[in-house]
């Protein structure tokens, strides 16, 4: 008989009942009925109960092995009587009676609980994570990502994409976030960069003659935590392709990411193939976000021309001033009282958009609030026919200048949709953005910038940029979105040296600049690069979806803290003389309050 | 039409003749044949034959296209006449007719030719590395080692092992090899490093309740460059197992490595399963070496007792102060002139082992050689029914201390194996190495030390710490060996605390220096450890094997050069001041020596 287990605590079934069996796992709860002991022993793949007797010799070893102490079990595997069923465990018809009984690893007191829902500080349980991964939630959460990410690896490589590692010692990309150095022994006073993405790898993998390439690329940005990115650490799902269009990128990541979301989403259901494109104007109008959750049903309608020189003088002035107005329904809000809509009035003064306006469509046929009062009927209604709006429905109001009022607007759907309970629940929701402008005009500089990634292709290549006024430029460049989610930018590169001059150019950066800053990628295009694109979802947010989790570290198995350290492994940590001297830098000491603060942090990470 | 092809250079046969097709990729070869110009088109895929006449108005276009460029051409699939069909390539027995052209790419003149077989300097592929990842045989490498770890993960997956990352900003470890340090701007003064290997977080995985974890694991050690190893990072197909023995880890393992072999090996046989398990010892006397390459047919054996008292007086008198005889039979070698026995002499000596003594049992029955004179006539036929020699081989003796003499005649085995040409090959020869020592005497120091891996669990437990000389404490440990590449050790782990203790004091180690440099895994053991063990075979050693290649990196997409630098993305370089400022530290001036060597290696890297 193997030294540890016949079966893992997840297989015993009624049809083993009179077979021996051995199980080896640790000790979830034990519950004592009166002269039997029953144990819970729980292992990666289940519970399985066994019992013991208090006249067995072994009686009092089983009874004094504390919880999350590691034991084998050997004995015969019985039937429960109907009444002692489990039906919620998959092992919940047998039991194995104790024949034999060894203590594994004896368990210390516990700072934390594994059975049961108690909750802990994060601080705990990342402390403790060994602890804290046995518990049923978080250890799901780790089993699914994993299966998540194999199953993207399988869809990935039938399709044809061949899996890549890029360099993680590399050097550090000139524009972006903050990268992690990495000093070099070798290169005194030389530093690594860690990747924050392997955005120029992919490229030359392209220009390399590869056609099909992806990765679970670990990437690293030196920013600080938000509750959707890991402090330090991230995956991505980058893919790139040779000689594709947009269209041809989302053929060939739709069906990956439908899969997954079809595969893992239990009973929840996904946008049918193929995604809808939303061009980025439009869903700055209709949603007032390029990142829309379309489970969110209402749909955002500009409605300036019913307000302009009309009878509600504020956004009629305020329209000649340039403001545009935009409408939000508020589906069977007319019911509410008041109040209802004082509150929403109250949110979006503090959120800084000075008020929602707003007329009531009385399920009576009646009109109200102030709007209405002021507004000549028959604007009253193109309105409500324009914005969908019914009769026992309301309709909100954001008057500011074209950018603030798609944001606000969008800020306002939002809020409505809670507040009324409207969003679908039981759906992953997904879009495309695409079309986003090349340019923009920074209003307080008075400069032509690039709106996004300066190395999208611009659509209409060179004559667009030599013939057309950059504002109106589009690129080939798009996010897609899940459930307001955005999983990832991407784009049809830039891979035509004069094409990206040019388009620099008119952001007002010179040729030299183009080549000190982005002279390895520049160069290699010069010898023969293929037209390519692509993108990167980002793999944690696809699993925090997945898994129905806000916050990052539920999904992550050894998570950082907010302050980017591991409480766990206790880093990062002081290096020593020896190293420093052999890297030849030097400590900086800190200011005096700065080093405080320091210290504070510090204390967080060696309390026990 | 799809705007950059229908097919993929790979793709047409002779079936799509009288179709339209459209394909993409760069000039890979132009031929003129006088009127006629055909341009060999090469992508990802293939390469397919282009075909157009001087009369068409895009000849000059055509024949202007620099090679590596990027084109597209549209045409008519016609098949090739019987004597131009090219048997070599799959798509030899069509061309297309060009219709039309369009330069997607231009490429400059070119550094370095792609198609043909010249050889360049390592700097020059590494520095344009795009060009030379477009050469038929690193592309194949490239694509190769894709695959092999695709194959890899659905073979660890499909016997239930999950994928799991762990971290890459974590702790240093307190043993082994030197650490990349990346500093902290959160925390100032302090680092986080990064992974020599996820050896502690994996055995924390299975202190977490997860059964089967493995991971395609970058890791990371500061070491200076060898042909088998990268500078910088490399990766391990890093696994590990709950609740298992060591048999367990071989039959988990085995069936991988055996499948892969076997898919990419091509023609070459695997060892059939279950591969053989030497014990150490043995392997030190049979083979001088826990690497053995088993493809070397010829066996060490120990023939002390035949020279001990003789009449060979060297070897006589060494033995009664200590010294061992090792034989390694020479195969077929009494025909060789004493030339072939001269050379090895010169040869051993050189390599510092004072000399290879041999007898040469002829082929007519006679002995030869100056042993032969001097020793009895039956040690001599002893000598040779022992080594199992037969009339026409000769038998060299290393005399020796036992460790020097292991050492030697396993050299002395590889070097008569290639004199003699007696390697097999066409085949993967693999080997488990088992039982090695637990602990060794340091001779100089005059203490017992850990022999390998202190982590690992020693034989018969605790009771053997207790009650066994340490030097005959054989702990559960192991290599796998193929070919005589070490690929992975591993071990089953001490899980338990009192025995890890025990353990270490023996090597002479304190509980507090135990708890100070350990104290993350040994805390984590103490609520409850699974028995657990695992390994981690070297994916950039297996990838070598598979492709034939000696240099590392032929098989590595963007590999560093030998000074750690990586010549196509000038890494390491310079951080700026305000990137030293935000990390609180300051480089320290070199000395005049060294830095006059550091600005040598890095012209290496500046030239262009």
């Amino acid at each position: 008989m193997h030294p540890y287990r016949t079966h893992t605590c997840g297989a015993l079934r009624l049809a083993d009942a009179g077979a021996k069996a051995r199980i080896s796992g640790w000790v979830h709860r034990k519950r004592d009925h009166g002269g039997l002991l029953f144990v819970d022993v729980r292992d990666h793949y289940g519970i399985t109960q066994v019992v013991i007797d208090e006249s067995h010799p072994m009686f009092k070893d089983v009874e004094g092995s504390r919880p999350e102490s590691v034991i084998t079990v050997t004995g015969n595997v019985v039937g429960r009587s109907q009444e002692t069923v489990n039906k919620d465990l998959p092992t919940g018809e047998i039991e194995v009676v104790v024949e034999d009984f060894h203590l594994e690893s004896s368990a210390a007191v516990l700072p934390m609980q594994v059975a049961g829902n108690e909750e802990y500080s994060d601080e705990m349980r990342l402390k403790h994570r060994y602890l804290d991964l046995r518990r049923e939630k978080v250890h799901a959460n780790i089993v699914l990502r994993s299966r998540v990410i194999a199953s993207i690896r399988q869809r990935m490589t039938a399709q044809g994409f061949l899996e890549m590692q890029t360099p993680i010692l590399t050097a550090s990309s000139p524009e972006g976030a903050r990268d992690y150095l990495v000093p070099s022994r070798q290169h005194p006073g030389k530093f690594y960069a860690l990747p924050q993405a392997p955005q120029q790898f992919k490229q030359l993998l392209m220009v390399s003659g590869f056609d099909k390439y992806f990765q679970i690329a670990p990437c690293f940005r030196d920013e600080d935590a938000r509750a959707d990115r890991s402090p330090g650490e991230f995956y991505q799902l980058d893919y790139e392709m040779a000689f594709c269009t947009q269209d041809d990128v989302f053929n060939a990541i739709e069906p990956v990411l439908h899969g997954i979301f079809e595969e893992f989403g239990g009973d929840r259901t996904v946008t049918p193939l193929p995604f809808p494109r939303i061009a980025y104007k439009d869903s700055m109008l209709k949603y007032g976000s390029d990142k829309p959750d379309l489970r969110n049903p209402l749909i955002i309608c500009d409605v300036t021309e019913h307000f302009a020189g009309g009878g509600f003088g504020l956004f009629a002035k305020n329209i000649e001033k340039g403001s545009v107005v935009r409408a939000i329904p508020a589906t069977g809000a007319a019911t509410h009282p008041r109040s209802f809509f004082d509150k929403l009035n109250d949110w979006a003064r503090e959120e800084g958009m000075g008020g929602l306006g707003y007329i009531i469509y009385g399920e009576d046929g009646e009109t109200k609030g102030p709007i209405a009062k002021n507004l000549d009927a028959d604007r009253v209604a193109a309105i409500k026919a324009q914005s969908g709006a019914q009769d026992g429905d309301a309709v909100f109001f954001v008057c500011q200048s074209e950018n603030l009022a798609a944001k606000y607007a969008g800020f306002a759907r939002e809020k409505v949709c809670d507040t009324l309970g409207l969003r679908a629940s039981g759906k992953f929701d997904f879009c495309w953005i695409v079309d986003y402008p090349m340019y923009e005009m920074d209003e307080e500089k008075g400069k032509i910038e690039f709106s996004h990634n300066p190395f999208s292709m611009p659509q209409g290549g060179l004559d667009a940029l030599l013939n057309k006024d950059p504002l109106d430029i589009l690129a080939y460049q798009y996010d897609i979105v899940c459930n307001g989610v955005e999983l990832s930018s991407g784009a049809i590169r830039n891979h035509l040296p004069e094409i990206m001059y040019k388009a620099f150019e008119i952001a007002g950066y010179s040729n030299k600049v183009v080549e000190d800053q982005f002279g390895g990628m520049l160069n290699a295009f010069k010898f023969g690069a293929p037209p390519h694109g692509g993108s990167a979802p980002g793999i944690d947010r696809m699993v925090m979806l997945l898994a129905d989790e806000p916050n990052i570290r539920e999904i992550i198995a050894f998570p950082m803290n907010q302050q980017a350290q591991d409480l766990l492994m206790g880093a990062p940590a002081e290096a020593s003389p020896e190293q420093l001297r052999e890297l030849y830098i030097k400590l900086v000491p800190l200011p005096q309050v700065e080093k405080k603060a320091a210290a504070s942090e510090d204390t967080v990470s060696s309390e026990s």
